[in-house]
């Protein structure tokens, strides 16, 4: 841990620097060996040091980047247009070896394309995948993958999604046979598509996983899994669904409230404690999502973090990159590949 | 309406036969003029109807059948060994004309098969789906489709499903030129799969939609859409997704009122409100999901649904008929046929 350094990128994200260099401050604090490269406008990232009485923090520097990736950058576009953005800036640092880690708020498809085109895939892993946990009903929570990286995928990715998440399920201590579970339309043999009916037989065949079958969305957040697999175009929707479905029964609630003298009463108390029930829903953003399978730790915070949440974000980056995660990954994939010739 | 009569499968779903009966006097006030066949086993329904007073009631009758498909069964299995089953001589009873229309709360799996065998598909319709309505954030509802019986789907099927999710919106009056969305994991065009991609081309081209676009996971419930288009693996774990994280909720929530003097006081109120915004979140529940596409209606219940929930998929049914819903599908869908040639 003594040399641990997280790069920054500062500029992404809807509310811009000032919630990364607030996160910053906490994290200074909450790790005191952990070293930061803030990346972005030197200038302006200066100016908000000073505010924060950070400017001659011995274990922060800024590192200039001219560019920003914006929200509605295509990936494509960033890639090819902007070489000294701060998020291409973070992970040039990152695929270099002189960071640890990169966290970013900025636009995912475009995270997920330069860290893709930068760092590079593992040794036989197939396709990145992006990974967040998932709260559940027994008060800890699960992981699942993929949640948009990638729309379409074979048997042999989901099933290799499966071993990195067991992997990342072990280094959070999720158990030491963390239950991996395919997420379909049905706990039958029958049910699903070509692609889960395949990972269902490669994950049954292989004594690396701790295979539990089929669980239907009624099961995302009942605990019966620590790692769920599916593919991003399916993950993607079934999380963004529940955001959507809070949504509506906040709304649900504040008018419930609103009809009754008792309620009223009480109003804020309740509003606050459902609030904080709901924090968690935002699809890349309980601790921050991240991109795994890849040579880097690379984490997704979500755009309209606040303070709070982006240190989350940083939190998961630094016990990911303790950990070593994508060396643990590379290990697992290599036994599992050698296994399966 | 004179003429309606309505077959129910009075053995299928989890609480059996009395759960039906009941629904059914609730329905024989609620629909003067419509009639009713139960369909099951002679003595215990007959027993039942006499509980109920409705033994010799002049609008109903029973239709004996020996055999029952269980919530197990599988599809091809209860097709093939129960040829006498409730649910198979209800749908004979529609596929011959003698009904208008078909509710059971059996196997959806069993259903679906038995459904498409007995009645076929509409001229011109590729694949039935299972359409169910969406409560949203205006206090209205929207339409989605499928939910499950069609796990994978090509650009063609999921552009009918959008044709025909449009002519029961018609049928439902959620407005003249239905808002026709597909369900994606992004709103810009290179986002999804070929099968979304694709389709989003033919809703393009056709003047016959009023198509809007992508939408995500989070506008399910936002009322931007009253018809939303998906595939039946996507919308069930979509639905289900958020069955599960209502229950989550609920446990919360249970827990915050529990925590505090205030809310221990008033938790009955609350509990009793929340409760009922939740109810509409079983997938095949909210009033019933229709199997559209078929030459006949048949909509399917909630296995565990009670009495107020069977009869709003009786109702379902009885709105259904009453618009010909088939009939307005197959013009419909002859129309763009035509026009696409």
């Amino acid at each position: 841990m003594a040399d641990l350094t997280l790069a920054l990128d500062a500029m992404g994200g809807d509310s811009g620097p000032s919630v990364v260099v607030g996160a910053l401050s906490r994290a200074l604090d909450a790790f005191p060996k952990v070293k930061f490269v803030l990346v972005g406008e030197q200038q302006e990232l200066q100016a908000l040091l000073n505010q924060h009485n950070l400017n001659e923090h011995p274990r922060v520097r800024i590192q200039h980047a001219s560019q920003t990736v914006t929200m509605t950058d295509k990936p494509g576009y960033s890639l090819r247009a902007k070489p000294d953005s701060s998020m291409r800036v973070a992970l040039d640092l990152l695929a270099e070896g002189s960071v640890s880690a990169c966290v970013s708020a900025g636009n995912t498809g475009a995270l997920m394309t330069t860290a893709y085109f930068t760092l590079k895939t593992l040794p036989g892993v197939l396709r990145p995948a992006l990974m967040s946990a998932l709260p559940n009903n027994n008060g800890g929570h699960g992981l699942i993958l993929d949640l948009g990286a990638n729309p379409v995928c074979d048997s042999d990715t989901l099933f290799q999604f499966g071993v990195m998440g067991a992997v990342a399920a072990e280094a959070r201590q999720l158990g030491k046979r963390p239950r991996v579970a395919l997420l379909n339309m049905g706990e039958e043999d029958i049910k699903g598509n070509d692609a889960v009916k395949g990972a269902a037989q490669l994950f049954q065949q292989s004594p690396h996983i701790n295979y539990i079958g089929f669980i239907e969305g009624d099961d995302l957040f009942s605990g019966k899994a620590d790692v769920i697999v599916c593919d991003g175009f399916v993950g993607n929707v079934a999380l963004k669904s529940c955001e959507g479905l809070a949504e509506l029964l906040l709304n649900n609630i504040r008018q419930s409230i609103a009809k009754h003298w008792a309620s009223r009463l009480f109003a804020k108390l309740f509003y606050r404690r459902l609030s904080q029930s709901w924090e968690w829903l935002k699809p890349d953003h309980y601790n921050g999502a991240s991109l795994v399978g890849l040579r880097g730790v690379v984490i997704k915070s979500h755009g309209d973090a606040n303070e709070r949440a982006f240190f989350s974000a940083i939190e998961q980056a630094v016990i990911e990159a303790q950990e070593d995660l994508p060396s643990r990954i590379r290990d697992r994939v290599e036994t599992v590949l050698l296994e399966q010739q």
